[in-house]
């Protein structure tokens, strides 16, 4: 399985809108597992978020739908630093 | 829910043992959701742990258990780098 970890920085006060917008279009997907959204526990404005795929074909897939175009378009103007984007390879989940 | 992202890199050539150590005690404990391992997709020495408890309380019960010490003590010669690690709270996960 194929997962995205991003970290991102939000404008001041725009944490919770940001996440609305990036979740706007979460709906079920096909190949898509999870997206997890988590508030970093130190830094108030940034924010992690996980998804899973069962490939990175999905997952380009999902970036190339009008719905995703629309979350970004709105979701960009409320981005302070988009931080780290990181690939990964899932090799285990527990519990299985 | 308690979330915490750490970035490990093993010795060359240690990582799927590293992988085999820190999951040995993985088993079902309490207020224990997930635990997802994954490479890193550009640096082959690299890996991503992301472990999910309904609180943190939960995760500091696991790591004052028996099991956990053993298997750390079997981790700590393969770790080369023990990189990041993050703490955030989970506010929303989806599909929900």
């Amino acid at each position: 399985m194929y997962r995205i970890i991003n970290r991102f920085t939000s404008h001041p006060g725009k944490r919770d809108e940001l996440i609305a917008a990036m979740t706007s279009d979460a709906g079920s997907m096909e190949g898509y597992h999870s997206f997890v959204v988590a508030h970093d526990a130190t830094d108030p404005g940034v924010m992690w978020l996980t998804k899973v795929w069962e490939n990175k074909d999905f997952w380009q897939a999902s970036v190339n739908r009008p719905g995703f175009k629309e979350s970004i378009d709105v979701a960009i103007p409320l981005v302070k630093d988009w931080g780290t984007t990181v690939e990964t390879e899932v090799v285990k989940v527990l519990p299985d």
